[in-house]
């Protein structure tokens, strides 16, 4: 299994959403879903990441490896974090060398959470 | 596999530790391994869980289920910690109901993430 990003598309990046309108967190699901995406990554929306504060918020995963969550994210920083997904993937265990890392995931991580298989 | 609450040990909770104080992180990992642990829960120190701005942090994680982060979290926290841990290793899904979660756990998650297996 390769690394999921998943987006949370009801993000409102702090700022009030007028009904009928496309929240932030959609739209930059619909940007990320556009593009192409990196070998190994696969885009997954979900309605709310409990980072609401931190919005517009996406988390990447994967079996057996660390995983991590990033916030404060624009439809600016698509390619950056499809970049970052993609060296994700690409990586044994999650952790990609900081001088690797995009500048968002390196300024704006807001967790990551270790594998369950660590000791 | 129950669940793993992972305690970060290095969080300074946004103050300065002078050289060779034990950090708050530390601290709460003590405490919370000293206390009584509910069923299905393990506690496993960790070294930053990428959530220094929002520490001190803990995770809640178990195979197939939501994993959370909490924060801002303190040594009075610990029993409510235990509890809120407790009911997500007794939850099927890692989704505890709201009405049953510790105010902490209320008021302070930092993010969620999916399960792997979720569609």
């Amino acid at each position: 299994m390769g690394a999921t990003l998943h987006v949370c598309t009801t993000c409102k990046a702090g700022e009030p959403v007028p009904e009928g309108d496309v929240p932030p967190g959609a739209r930059l699901h619909a940007a990320l879903t556009a593009a192409e995406l990196p070998e190994g990554v696969r885009i997954v929306g979900v309605e709310c990441l409990s980072a609401c504060n931190t919005g517009c918020a996406v988390s990447l995963s994967k079996p057996g490896a660390w995983a991590y969550v990033y916030g404060r994210l624009t439809l600016d920083d698509v390619s950056a974090i499809l970049d970052g997904a993609g060296k994700y993937a690409a990586s044994p265990d999650g952790i990609v060398p900081w001088r690797d890392r995009p500048t968002v995931f390196r300024k704006q991580s807001i967790a990551r959470i270790p594998p369950l298989e660590a000791p």
